[in-house]
């Protein structure tokens, strides 16, 4: 099994080569022409996809499946659309590779270009979500990087489809070889994966807190991505309390069950009273089972309605329809709250103050810190990326969301004429001019 | 043990979060503050120095250290005017933190930053050069990082004393708190460090290839550095011989003990002869041991000047005054070699053909990538950057020489005015703008 996984390792670095190769033009045109392919075999995925939802929905049956997860399996309605919608997203990004960084003149004839180049070769393991299988290798292709690629269980039939479109609609392009994408199946070849150490150059786990943890802890290889999205928000003193209520109603159950939607509400003291007597009721409405301190539960005036809530709930992403919600003295407890607490992935403060923004922006440790928004902006696409390979609490590399500027890599090309350091370190001491240029790198 | 890195590494993230507060002018005065100190206390380091190059003296007689160890630990002469100039140089770079990397309009008074941020706090293990320590710690100061770090064992002394220097010279400035800086001894404490996972964002080991190994094997912390610096010249048919002896010279011999000295020499048969018979003389005075295949012997026609190569000497980083030599058929068989054998950190092409220089810079997969100059330049300090913290062979975050911009992340910041993405996911579906925006971000 490890000696399949690895030919498939050298098979895609070698793919990763010629596509590194390759210019933007040709990466983008592959990208059309996927889909293109996706468009015209639309009946042929949501035909694979359609089994995946049966077996899903006797699976829920069973109780070995829940609701959400099964919502995000569905390729049907605007979903598919979407999903094509977001391949010709990835190809209009400017090129992300052979960008000139930075260009210095070390020396007359002596200059120094740093230059974006892929990565190399990307292992992504993924939950049920199939649509993801199509957005991360339609980033790993356009920024020259092969993608090994294993998808959640529920959703192989539809996984099978996808990827084979793919490779079909790329079959024909010349720098873009098969081994560009593989799909890994069963839980020994991630295992196997794990272990291709100088093969695989980056591991990007998506899915739950204990999955996640297990591949950072199985691996050697560098690992990017979040466990938890315990993500806040903060509803300061100085608020707009429909503002407030329309964040946390949104932040809340706009999506339930992905990793930016909040799962603690913290509330300024001075608020607290009629901001809670707002947003508990839209809450409820919107079937959220509510947890609360003291004195929240106090101030809310609706005891039997808000459960206690204990030490475990500040802990807890429970992508579902649930909310704990915490009284704070003031911004400074917030913050605190939101550092211990919270995953550091996205933190949201509704204020009409401007200086207790600048302070909760600064002082919250989180990839996206937000002032008068949802936290569910917190998105590759959202952000403007063309889509996302996923989200990085990570503090190298790439924090957030992770769109292609995170699977590149630069290297420094250094031009000379003959220079020599011992003309700089020996005794002539010669110094170096360091002066910017304007000119990018032209091989 | 473990309990007491651990509180120093708690004492370091509190310092870490006052110095992400302080401003560029605070942590640049920090850094001049830090060079008068030196220059006021140059004796007294230079007599800590002293003490440790001669129990270095007394431990190449017992056979326990080698020469160019010593050699890098002696801080006399020219090194301690070097060390303090590296200093100011780091102060004289544009602030890392705060830079906004983007500005993006995701709609109207919906805007989304892209904003610089320290890492938090990175422990250095280091060898035994004591002006490394001088040099990393201004460079994590400046980029607002508070540093845990562990000099060589040789270099004890002279680390003790740089090290209160910095701390004395830093006391009086109230955002730059003394946990900024903390000196681990022992390897123990090394250990305990490696423990430290969510205490410590990252680990930059700078030392032997199997001390690098280890620690990259035995801690979850992220790890930046490399392992070998195994680089290489590659001589092309059309090249100027001169400038091809020179360059191998250069980078053979001018730091033998240094990771960008070059281990091998590639040489087109179509130059072999004529090469040869110029460089080999040239090196052997220099004392160079020469190691060729049986090719680069003929040659040369000085079979008993030059030892036969074995497959472990494409392998080797000598380190030393030994070069191995092979005659390759042409371009592509030096760049299999090199991404073969190479360990992806400085490799060199010395040719007059263009066109060959350019397959060379993009067919070779290391960090830096030369043409017509010596390996020997790939160093933060001549690479303009300030200074360096080491040399990244990693495929991510950073690559070649690190400094200031391998010190820092970013985080994202979101702002709005009651924006919600029900708005744009829901009924109405209300597209991004997405448009660039000149300004950066603004508290």
């Amino acid at each position: 099994m490890s000696q399949q996984v690895r030919q498939l390792a050298q098979r895609a670095r070698v793919a990763s080569r010629s596509l590194a190769a390759a210019s933007g033009e040709v990466r983008k045109q592959a990208l059309e022409t996927i889909a293109q392919a996706l468009e015209a075999n639309q009946e042929r995925v949501l035909a694979a996809n359609a089994q995946d939802m049966e077996a899903g929905k006797a699976l829920i049956e069973q109780g070995e499946l829940d609701l959400p997860l099964l919502k995000r399996l569905d390729l049907s309605g605007r979903k598919f659309a979407g999903m094509v919608e977001m391949v010709r997203s990835v190809a209009a990004q400017p090129d992300p590779l052979g960008q000139t960084q930075s260009a210095l003149e070390l020396d007359e004839a002596l200059n120094l270009y740093r230059v974006t180049v892929p990565i190399g070769v990307i292992g992504v393991i993924f939950e049920s979500r199939p649509d993801a299988l199509v957005q991360i290798a339609s980033l790993c292709l356009m920024a020259g990087n092969a993608a090994l690629l294993k998808g959640g269980r529920e959703a192989t039939r539809s996984n099978q489809v996808l990827a084979e479109v793919m490779l079909e609609a790329t079959a024909g392009i010349e720098l873009v070889p098969e081994g560009w994408l593989a799909l890994l199946e069963g839980r020994e070849e991630v295992r196997a994966l794990l272990d291709q150490e100088g093969e695989v150059d980056l591991i990007i786990p998506r899915g739950s807190n204990d999955f996640v943890q297990y591949i950072m802890h199985n691996t050697k290889i560098p690992v990017m991505g979040h466990a938890d999205g315990i993500c806040h928000v903060y509803v300061d003193a100085a608020t707009d309390i429909d503002k407030a209520v329309k964040i946390a109603v949104d932040s809340k159950t706009q999506y339930v069950s992905v990793c930016n939607a909040a799962e603690t509400l913290l509330v300024h003291e001075h608020v607290a009273e009629d901001f809670l007597q707002q947003a508990v009721p839209a809450l409820l409405q919107r079937d959220v089972e509510l947890r609360g301190d003291e004195r929240t539960r106090a101030a809310a005036k609706v005891y039997g309605q808000i459960k206690p809530a204990t030490e475990e709930d500040w802990k807890a992403e429970y992508l579902d329809l649930v909310l704990s919600i915490r009284v704070v003295n003031g911004i400074d407890q917030a913050i605190e709250h939101i550092n211990t607490y919270g995953s550091h992935h996205t933190d949201a403060i509704v204020t009409e103050d401007r200086v207790a923004a600048g302070v909760f922006l600064r002082g919250v440790d989180s990839a996206s810190v937000v002032h008068n928004a949802s936290t569910r902006f917190a998105d590759g696409f959202k952000y403007g990326l063309g889509a996302e390979v996923g989200i990085s609490t990570n503090r190298l590399h790439s924090r957030g969301p992770v769109g292609l500027e995170g699977l590149v890599i630069y290297k420094y090309i250094l031009e000379g004429d003959g220079h020599v350091v011992d003309t700089y370190d020996g005794e002539e001491q010669r110094p170096f001019t360091h002066r910017r240029l304007d000119q990018g790198w032209q091989a």
